[in-house]
Formats: C-alpha cells, sequence, structure tokens
C-alpha cells in the first residue's frame, strides 16, 4: 500500500488498513443542496450557476452509468477539468465495488434509483438558518436507518458527498463547534475570506451552542445524515468518511452524539492533505482521534490536461473520490498507476457519449 | 432444516439451502399499488377501504420501527388478524438480517428512508392499462440498477412485496402469458372468480403478446421492479423470491427478458404452498426450473388467535413473510417453535404500542 499515506493516528490507520485489506467494500453517495452555494464566487461546482443544483445529481448518475442524464455533459469548468466523479467512477469499476446514491435535500433528483431521506434542501446560510431542529433530527434519524442496513452489508461502507458549496457550511458548523480550521475548496485560490465573511453573518443568528442549532442555523442537510450514518455503521463495519474538511464538520457533530472514533478513518487524496489553507489534520485532530488515509494519486503524471488540473489545485476532491481510490487500491492491490490509467480511460470513454 | 420443505426440484433446493446456511442475508420489501385493489371484495389487506393505500407503507415501517407511523395502528383486519409483516420483523430481529424498503409505485411514502424508483402507482386493470411501456422499461432498467447493488452486498437476496389486490395483477400477467394457475389470495374463501372476471375484462384490451405489453396492460410496478432486481441480483448473488403467486408472475416476465432461474428460489410459508385454489408448485414448474422453499410454520399452536388465522386460511404471506421465516431458520438454526415464539413476543409488543 505504497501510495496510501496515513496522517494523525498512525497505529490506527495501520489497522484500518489491515482490517479492510481484500475485504468487500460499498460506496454511499449523499448528494445534497445548499443555496449558499447561489453566492457569487463561493463554489467552481457546476460549469453556470443555474446548473450548480444540478452537480449532485449529476456525480450520482456520473459514478451509475459512466455519463449523465440530467445534463448533457459530465460536468466540468469550462477548461474541461471534470468532476471528481469520474476519479470515484474509474475506481470503483476497477475494483467492482457496488454503489448507491443517497438523496439528503438535493434541489433535484438524480436519474436513478437513490434512497431518500425525504429532506429539504439546505437554505443560504448568509440569509437565514439552513433548516430547521426537527429536519436535522429527521437527518440523523433517518441516516441511522440506512447506516445500519449499508453496514451491515458490507466490511467497508465509504461514505462520500456531493453537495456544491459545502465547504461553507462545514466551515459554518466548525467554527460554531468551536473548531478553528480553514477548510478546503475547489479552487486554487480558496475564497476564504468570502466564505468567512458568510459564516460570520450566518453565527451572528446562533442562539445557543446546542449542536442540533449549530447544524440547524449553519450546516447543510448532508451533515446530520451522514453523522446519523456514521453512528450506527461504525457499530457494524468499517466507515471511511471520503472528503476534506466536510468529514470534519461531519465528525464534529458525531461527536457531539457521543461517537468515539470506532472503526472509522477519513479518506481522501493527497491534495487535500497538501491544501496550506485548509489544514485537514490538525483540524481532524482536535476532534476525535482518527486515522487520515490519503491516496497518493499521480494525476500529475497525466497526459489529460483536465486530470493534470487536480493537482495543480483545482477541484482536489469531491464525490467520494479519495475514498474510492483508497478502496480500491486496498481491495485489488492495483497502485497509482493502475489508477491514473483506468480515469484516464474513463475521462475518453465520457468524451465519447458527448 | 427439518422445518423448511421443498418442492419442486429437490436437487436444486438443497443446494440452495446449503450454499446459504449460515451466510449473510438481506431482505427487501418491494412495497407498490395498484387501484385495482379498490374493486370492491377483491383483498382484504387494510381494515378500511380507504386504508388500504397505506397498506405497502405500514408494513414498511412495521419491519423497521415494530410499529407503523403512517396510521396508529399495526395493519389488521377488523377481528385481529395482523399483516405478515409481523412475522417478517420478528424473524428478521432474531436472525440480525438487515432490510431495507423499495418504494414502485406505492401510492404514499412510507416515513422511513427508502429507496425510490419514482414509478407511478399501477392503474386498476378493470378500467385501463395498469401503466405505459416506458414505465415497465424504466421499472426494469432502476430495478436492474437497484439488484446489482443489493446483490453484490449480500450472499443472499431476499426479495418480498407488499402490494394490496397484487395477487390479481399477478392473475393477469400469468393469463397474460398464457399459464393457467389460479392465485392465492389472503381470504380463505378466495374470491377466485371476482379476480377472473377482473383479469377477463383486461385481457381484452391486450394487442399483443409483448411481454412488456402484458405487463404494462394486467400488471402492477412491482413485477417489472422485482424482476429487474431478480435479472442482475442472480448473478452476484443468491436470490431468494419471498412470495406466491405474485413471484410466478415475476419469474413468468423475467423469464421472457432472458432469465433463466439461475441462483433463485421461491420462499414461501406452507399456507401458500397448500392452498388448495393456488396451486403454486404447479404454476411454477410450468414457467421455470427453481425450487420452492416453505417454511413450515407452526402458527397453529400459537396462544393468540391473530397468529392462528393464518394457519387457517387468512393472510397466508406477504411482505416477505415466508423467505425471511426461511432465511432466519438458515442463517441461526432456529427452528419454527423458535420463530412462533419470536412472532407472538413481536405481537405483544405491537399491541403495547398502540
Amino acid at each position: 500500500m505504497n501510495d496510501i499515506e496515513i496522517f494523525g493516528n498512525t497505529q490506527r490507520g495501520l489497522e484500518f488498513i489491515r482490517e479492510t485489506k481484500q475485504k468487500r467494500f460499498s460506496l454511499s453517495l449523499v448528494i445534497s443542496y445548499t443555496a449558499t452555494s447561489e453566492i457569487p464566487g463561493i463554489t467552481i461546482a457546476g460549469e453556470h450557476p443555474e446548473l450548480i443544483k444540478f452537480t449532485g445529481p449529476a456525480d450520482a448518475e456520473f459514478i451509475h452509468y459512466g455519463y449523465c442524464k440530467s445534463i448533457s455533459v459530465i460536468p466540468m469548468t469550462p477548461d474541461g477539468k471534470p468532476t471528481p466523479a469520474l476519479l470515484t467512477k474509474s475506481a470503483l469499476e476497477a475494483a467492482s465495488i457496488p454503489s448507491v446514491a443517497i438523496n439528503a435535500g438535493s434541489k433535484v433528483s438524480p436519474k436513478l434509483p437513490f434512497i431518500d431521506m425525504n429532506l429539504d434542501y439546505g437554505k443560504n446560510i448568509k440569509k437565514e438558518p439552513a433548516q430547521n431542529i426537527d429536519q436535522v433530527g429527521k437527518a440523523v434519524e433517518y441516516g441511522r436507518i440506512i447506516g445500519r442496513f449499508l453496514g451491515a452489508s458490507t466490511d467497508c461502507l465509504i461514505i462520500g458527498e456531493s453537495i456544491p458549496g459545502g465547504t461553507t457550511t462545514a466551515l459554518g458548523v466548525l467554527e460554531g463547534f468551536g473548531i478553528k480550521g480553514l477548510v478546503s475548496s475547489s479552487m486554487p485560490h480558496n475564497p476564504t475570506e468570502l466564505k468567512i465573511q458568510v459564516v460570520r453573518e450566518a453565527i451572528e443568528r446562533l442562539g445557543s451552542n446546542d449542536p442540533f442549532e449549530v447544524v440547524a442555523q449553519l450546516g447543510d442537510p448532508m451533515i446530520p445524515t451522514v453523522a446519523g450514518m456514521l453512528s450506527t455503521a461504525s457499530e457494524v463495519s468499517k466507515v471511511m468518511l471520503a472528503g476534506g474538511t466536510q468529514m470534519a464538520a461531519v465528525l464534529c457533530f458525531a461527536k457531539s452524539l457521543g461517537f468515539d472514533g470506532k472503526n472509522t478513518a477519513i479518506g481522501t487524496t493527497s491534495y487535500v492533505v497538501e491544501d496550506k489553507s485548509a489544514n485537514l489534520i490538525d483540524t481532524i485532530s482536535h476532534i476525535l482521534d482518527v486515522p487520515i488515509l490519503a491516496a497518493k494519486l499521480k494525476l500529475a503524471k497525466s497526459q489529460i490536461a483536465g486530470l493534470r488540473a487536480y493537482s495543480e489545485g483545482f477541484v482536489k476532491e469531491g464525490a467520494g473520490a479519495g475514498g474510492a481510490s483508497i478502496a480500491c487500491m486496498l481491495k485489488t492491490g492495483i497502485d497509482a498507476d493502475g489508477l491514473l490509467h483506468s480515469a484516464e480511460s474513463e475521462y475518453v470513454k465520457s468524451l465519447d457519449c458527448d
């Protein structure tokens, strides 16, 4: 496993790797929406502002079909940087890892069968509470039910997310819980100032530091859903939280519900870990003693400019890409060169479908 | 496994038992609706006509929570015969078998997270086509996607159904495919004449014997959904179709799509197999060479009149009860006496919750 780096508690990281090597994995992609993403300049997700709401559904569709149904092309920036769902898809395919989409407040339903949490999408936290307390409670309860099912159905449940604007709500929740840590971004010049400004305005509404109030005011529907899933799935299987600082926000909330980090690792890409503006490792260490596994992807070596861009600070992670890459390596023994090859083939295939 | 009887191909039945003993099981309950159920006298499901549409959701909720959320009491006939979901719940619980609900055209959404197929409910086949051909195609396609995921997540996928009025649409599909066989009923005096009359009227609309046309005209959304699930799940795991003649209709349609019976068994209760008016074994034998496993339940011995009623010709099966009972015996070694004990406890618990 030379292409997986361990950060945080090395001992626990090695244990996680040993106990999941060659085992069964499955991936659940939690798609959601926060109207916070509509603040100009806050996210690169979606080629055009009116397409932002299709990001989650399109990621879910891409992972299933290898192309998108809700929009005519793969979610891509104007200059051809594809969604990280492409990395997720190619890694899952190379390792025959099954996946399922979970709709936790997406504004648009994906065009495939999905697990429905029956949640509203999150409001713009700059202007108003993201969601009411009851919805947070329901997301946790429904998350617990589905986490129990999915955890019992695998040896290691990978939980990824796709929610444009989600790093800002993650920052909000982290700040609300008193964790100082900057968040990662899909853009190389992280619009940190803008995000901090949004969170500062939102946090003024905070009436108490009750965990449900924090997530209701500052979060999004993905965070309590994944926290609920984590709490039950980790009782019966390993759980890999696939993502960067958004999963830090999930851990923070889960901890407030009594979760102790059992059977859990963060799975991400080295690009997120290396992101100076985010400092994921430090942030996680202030929350819970869970190991961080990072896939050392070799996208810098790619023939394809859109894939090289990941290594240059764009996109970095999302849609479970890091976790799926790690799982692929753990299950099959494929290395980062093999993953790159699969991703390039998938990229070429996706262009053919246009 | 003294309390599991094998009918049909004994050799294959023994193989199925050997290969699933002590293995992982999971159950998916496909809930659906056909307006055919609104024809007076056709079904006993639901205490009152206006409650029929809650039957599927209430069964799904009962299996998850041990009580129902959409209605205030467990679905029960006026004189206290409970839904077979009670048997399903107690068997799953006794064996720690995870379950998930699939909404394939239920008129009402259940109050729990579920896999959504985004299908319309079926129309009354006495009056009009059940669904259009496109919906049948979509149900198969979505079924295939979800069957692939669920099959890859277990050693044996149990597929149950809850669709009031579904035996009439099953009869329609069987007749449409040229299989003569009467269908089982939730009532001791099977209203066979009424069902045959409904099917006779519906079959007059049939323009061709194209399988999709047959299911569109005479079926319901459950049948193509389960046929799709079966076709992919059986590629990677064992599949137990939990039900009586409704699963015969599924097999019939799946066969027309190229399914050969691989890795599949019917799992039901001895009450269905013994139902003279249905003749399940003979019907199945005319379709595909799949073994039929029947749980020899001992409900006649119960202290509780509502449970004894099953052995007297009421209810008999539904909501995956037979399949879940067999799976519980296979996974844990519990016998029919143990199952009865669990069901009685569950019954008493469910009354406490009222």
